[in-house]
């Protein structure tokens, strides 16, 4: 008999409302014979606070212990910015070699978009996750005088591109369209841009049936507002993913509803599955927070471990769901049951 | 009496004809009484092909001889990526210390956005020109094999840091809403994210009329879109800046009406002002380019030579005739004679 098991990081804020309703729709759509066992870790500001830790060699150990891992949200303000992202998130992202950062952008009919006309929106966002300007890399001399000066380098290597790269096309391949775009910025950043435009057009001679195409990421922010129905996959650096994904979560329905997936393909660590946003600390505690893009997070996971007609039914439903909300706000838990409701087969 | 001293660069594709246009409009707002002296430079694509020269030494002195630089757009699909660029326009950004790069935008009634519900949408972008990822510092190993490391090193200084955002907070000050935000990632690049971050937060200290926030670059993409009459002034880095303001141009009327200045504040050399729109080379020669963000990049030039009262009439020129454009499309050259005949005055 088969079995998923999960390590669940509710974290701060929103998170653990929304993890709640995730695990909710999981239970739904497995079928009975799937076995599901998850172990919860009280990771973000709570256990800093109190021990100053954000992931310490025994947790990873233990989060290896595992298939993949459910986040919430990690993020307070009453933690140093910085701190949790890098000691946490992006710690993570690292040590378990998370390269593909999957972020899918989906515009349902009868969701609200701040663009005019409802435009066509169904693409997906390759993000590399582990090089370009993410590394910690760089330094600060003359701290706090008038003569600092601060880098930060920006890291890319042929193995880290090729393989994000050939990622994307096989995603691209796999899809009705078949059409990838680079994003990047070549005309200025002109060593990691010929690395990137290089490493795309040798990958592109083994997958003849993508259609290709380049635009410079400021380029790329004027389409996604204009023209979104001309992306069908896009595959980008660490940095340009990070800031056209948010954009691209606001036009395809806001980031209630952005999900995203921290994936090792080889699965030799855990790949991470999380909401796009954060722990939104004002709404905490209300009931008010909206679980579907962990719900949407969890087909993800689902897909990365092979379940994919579960994933199909989770998607399915919250289009279904999406398509027939009214003005009556939901409850965070209203929302929860109905697409659990909806996925119980 | 007075005089001005202009170079005068139309570039590639449409630069000539749009440029033709902002001197139109340029030679009707003068008074009487002010001498304007142009001297056109050839740089561009065709120059690049017949010489192989981008910017000489020679030219470099020649451009130092007036006090303003008028430039329509450089860049060829027939010059390789970058070449122009850096050979070209971020080279003259740095000879000239064009530190202020200055974008405004502002949705005009009547002007069409992709945003639904016409927001209200006016506030300026003072985008760092002279630091950040665009040194061209960085380098290749390896290349072209599988082992190709490439780096890209953003430089930022405290005094490359706190001249602009010195500039900004001016900028804040002099405006109603007096409120200025800070974008960058500095929960990720912590090294220029804390300069950058504690320059702003010194400096706010000498305005504290002025309201500040601090936003990420990613989120500031979603605000964009979901609520940009948030924004009053913004300052941000080099890289930052460029993706943003094509992101604020697009959904403020578009890039046919965006202009831009490179600033150099002390005036030791001459600052340059141009659309941020390129040379569109599929429509040059057609007369369908809009020569809208040209002539306010010449409000912009008047109002850095202190011609307020001219800027300013040129401003409200181009506010009037957008909001009586028809759904008829005018020429480049039409558009530019209604110009001139509402500033001549
Ligand atoms: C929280 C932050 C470190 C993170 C990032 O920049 O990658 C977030 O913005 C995201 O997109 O997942
Ligand atoms: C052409 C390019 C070098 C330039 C930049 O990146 O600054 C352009 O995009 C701009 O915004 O002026």
């Amino acid at each position: 008999s088969r079995s998923i098991n999960l390590a669940v990081i509710p974290g701060d804020g929103i998170g653990p409302e929304v993890v709640a309703q995730g695990l909710k729709v999981l239970r739904a759509v497995l079928p009975q014979d799937v076995k599901l066992e998850t172990k919860e870790f009280d990771f973000g500001a709570k256990r800093y606070h109190a021990t100053g830790e954000t992931l310490t060699d025994a947790d990873v150990d233990a989060l290896k212990q595992h298939e993949a891992i459910l986040l919430g949200a990690i993020g307070d303000p009453s933690v140093p910015s910085g701190v949790l992202e890098r000691g946490f998130l992006l710690k993570l992202r690292f040590l378990f070699d998370h390269h593909v950062n999957l972020r899918p952008s989906r515009l349902l009919p009868g969701v609200a978009t701040p663009l005019a006309g409802q435009p066509e929106i169904d693409f997906v966002v390759v993000r590399e996750g582990t090089e370009g300007p993410y590394t910690g890399n760089g330094g600060t001399i003359r701290k706090g005088t008038p003569h600092e000066v601060a880098t930060e380098v920006s890291v890319n290597t042929a193995f880290g591109v090729e393989r994000v790269v050939r990622d994307a096309f096989a995603r691209a391949q796999a899809r009705p369209r078949k059409k990838l775009t680079l994003v990047h910025k070549n005309n200025v950043l002109a060593y990691a841009g010929h690395l990137w435009t290089d490493v795309f057009n040798r990958v592109a001679e083994e997958f003849p049936e993508v259609t290709t195409d380049y635009i410079h990421v400021d380029a790329a922010t004027i389409y996604l507002v204009t023209d979104p129905a001309r992306f069908d996959v896009i595959v980008t650096d660490n940095l340009f993913g990070d800031i056209i994904t948010d954009l691209a979560a606001a036009v395809s329905g806001g980031i209630g509803v952005a999900a995203s997936g921290n994936i090792n393909p080889s699965r030799e660590f855990p790949s991470m599955f999380e909401p796009v946003h954060g722990s939104a600390p004002d709404i905490a505690g209300q009931g008010k927070a909206d679980p579907t893009a962990t719900v949407l997070s969890v087909a993800l996971l689902l897909r990365h471990l092979g379940y994919d007609a579960e994933a199909a039914r989770i998607e399915d439903a919250v289009s279904a769901d999406l398509g027939e909300r009214g003005e009556t706000p939901r409850t965070t838990d209203e929302i929860g049951d109905a697409l659990a409701g909806r996925v119980a087969g």
